[in-house]
């Protein structure tokens, strides 16, 4: 342990809010060396968005943990070279401006191939770099909306719901950081470099897998439904004496293991029953049997019983029971703390990926507006700090 | 155009369902040569999930696009002979099983290390491979409801609310190609292999982002709050005479310029709606001002006036929507044809991931049961056909 997949791999980070940084985190937290650049001055719109600790943006924290934070001006002249200088030294970057932004800087794709023919440029927006919308902007819940994700989340006769966390943005981050590395392993073999073009709404297309192919192959428009699922069932939250549980007895196997456990091995024989496919016909009276057992008993007897025999099964949790969760917390250690200058402690999310030998985790905390100016521009561009305290004066930095 | 990001690259896929051939399938789309294994006789479970074409699942056939099919049976010694030989010609492998599968079959991690020591060993299951939950199965609707995504998705005093799509399995897909990509990386650097143990519970964990944070951070439990923000405001849906219309002006700057679209430039200097935090504190009155606005219009109006002065906006599509959107379907291709042996034409969702020099795009039609037997074991194997007809016949193949 200790070292990371992405040791030696330089990325520059100019994306704001969350589908970008995320996606850099990730690339942190796995060894990358990530330069976050902010405008000097205001720095990334997600330093005013709340939670808040000490006064300091916790979302920001969470989203560019790992990362060595610089400000540089782009609309500067001399900020333009800067950053050119900086192309020159990196592997990937990271940019979520609307699309023909960094044309209009004079930092296009097309640019900084010059200076850096192997760089990966990788770019998210909300439509994406071509076609009709590509010049509008989109943040997360445009991502949601155009997508269909909104249109299929929620109960019959209910309104689109959108999910409970920047979805469209996480899928494109993740989207991201799957373009960028597939570049990145081309670079090895072949030396060549790469434009990523990824949109919030294409990630949230790819996202809705069967649910697209039910309007392709039988021209239905795929409804709310609420919690059960279009292509299994049983497989859906049930009532129980103390709220809902989960169960997802999705396969034949599976099915056979929950009638056994009811004691209901009767059903096996309903030819209502006999297949998925008919079990999603018929799920509503199937919901009728599974619900008669469940509510006889607390969502965690349910639970307990069923996964002792396979079946899957779950309570619904509130982020409080994640959070002491002892598979999640404990085991999968999936929340860590990082030391913030003025926030303190703070508790981060952590990286979702585990390996065997190599370690993927928050490497330190995010950055103050600038704060590794210093390294940056004098460690890495080889400035010297009369050119720094110019820098910084003339508001280029 | 024509070569993919992945050429060369070799994968083993004996995942199943949605999650693991999610992965799989974006590899191949790439490029990757990708080894679809599955059980002789019976296959995939997703074979018999709908929606189904000429009696084939598209469902598969949209999750298995671009790969090459054959089955083998590994309980059988001889199959696990063949896999092992499989593995001395592989990049990485994908699997799905319950943790602990692959060690009973004597076919871990450490077993296949041995027979080739670059090996990338992707592994996805519920819970991960490690803790105490690690032996229980885990199916989408699991990790959405025991992350946390379920009782943050839907309304006020309405039903925790599971995603229109397996967001559990998608989130797991992209996190394992995410992992396998950069220990194919560093495999590039170093020449050592990696086992990546990717969990869909962690993988719903990451894409909490500011929601997990609001718990550390405030000690408060995220409630489900329809389809407002927790971090921004106006960003929101709002009725219109003819449906809802998303509107995003999550930033002061987009704030400003909606407020100016709606002839409301007093609302600026309302000390209520002052910073974000202000609207987010305040949000239902500033619901009301902007409600009040929006439902003099219908929902494309709204959504192209605010889209040509350059604030977020969107009607909430269906798939039939999203199935003919000029950006969506017409410039970014987002579906595409395959043309499989028995469901005939098949339109599938098209990769997410678009570069300028390379392409990813669904290769080919998914694989039949067994299709491409004797291109692996004749062929790559080299394997005489009267082999292949005595393995078919014993049932390890």
């Amino acid at each position: 342990m200790g070292m990371g997949l992405l040791d030696g791999v330089v990325v520059l980070d100019l994306t704001r809010v969350l589908a970008g940084p995320y996606c850099g985190a990730l690339m942190a937290d796995m060894g990358a060396t990530v330069y976050k650049i902010e405008q000097p001055g205001r720095g990334d719109d997600s330093r005013s968005m709340g939670p808040f600790q000490n006064g300091e943006s916790v979302y920001y924290i969470n989203c560019n943990r790992g990362k060595l934070g610089c400000t540089l001006n782009l609309k500067a002249p001399e900020g333009k070279k800067l950053f050119l200088e900086l192309v020159k030294k990196a592997d990937i970057l990271l940019e979520s401006y609307r699309p023909g932004t960094m044309e209009k800087l004079g930092l296009g794709y097309e640019t900084l191939k010059e200076a850096n023919p192997g760089l990966i440029y990788g770019s998210i927006s909300g439509y994406g770099h071509t076609g009709p919308y590509s010049k509008r902007a989109g943040y997360d819940i445009i991502g949601q909306a155009a997508g269909g994700l909104m249109s299929t989340t929620g109960w019959p006769g209910g309104s689109p719901t959108r999910t409970g966390t920047p979805m469209g943005d996480v899928l494109g981050g993740l989207s991201l950081a799957i373009g960028v590395l597939a570049a990145l392993n081309n670079k090895h073999a072949t030396g060549e470099g790469e434009k990523v073009d990824i949109s919030l709404v294409d990630s949230v297309v790819s996202a809705m897998m069967n649910i697209n192919m039910i309007y392709f192959a039988e021209g239905r428009i795929p409804q709310r439904i609420g919690n059960r699922y279009e292509s299994t069932y049983p497989y859906d939250s049930f009532k129980t004496k103390d709220g809902d549980v989960i169960i997802g007895a999705g396969n034949d196997k599976l099915y056979r293991l929950l009638c056994q456990e009811m004691g209901r091995e009767d059903l096996l024989e309903d030819p209502r029953f006999r297949t998925v496919s008919d079990r999603v016909a018929n799920h509503e009276a199937m919901k009728e049997y599974v619900e008669a057992w469940t509510l006889e008993q607390t969502v965690d007897e349910v639970a307990d019983r069923l996964n002792k025999i396979g079946v899957p099964s779950s309570p619904i949790n509130t982020i409080d029971r994640v959070a002491r969760d002892p598979q999640i917390a404990g085991a999968r250690k999936m929340f860590v703390d990082v030391e913030h200058p003025v926030a303190g402690k703070v508790t981060v999310t952590n990286n979702q990926l585990k390996f065997t030998h190599r370690e993927a985790a928050p490497q330190a905390s995010a950055p103050l507006l600038g704060q590794h100016n210093e390294d940056v521009y004098c460690g890495l561009l080889k400035l010297d700090k009369a050119e720094l305290d110019r820098l910084k004066a003339e508001g280029t930095i």
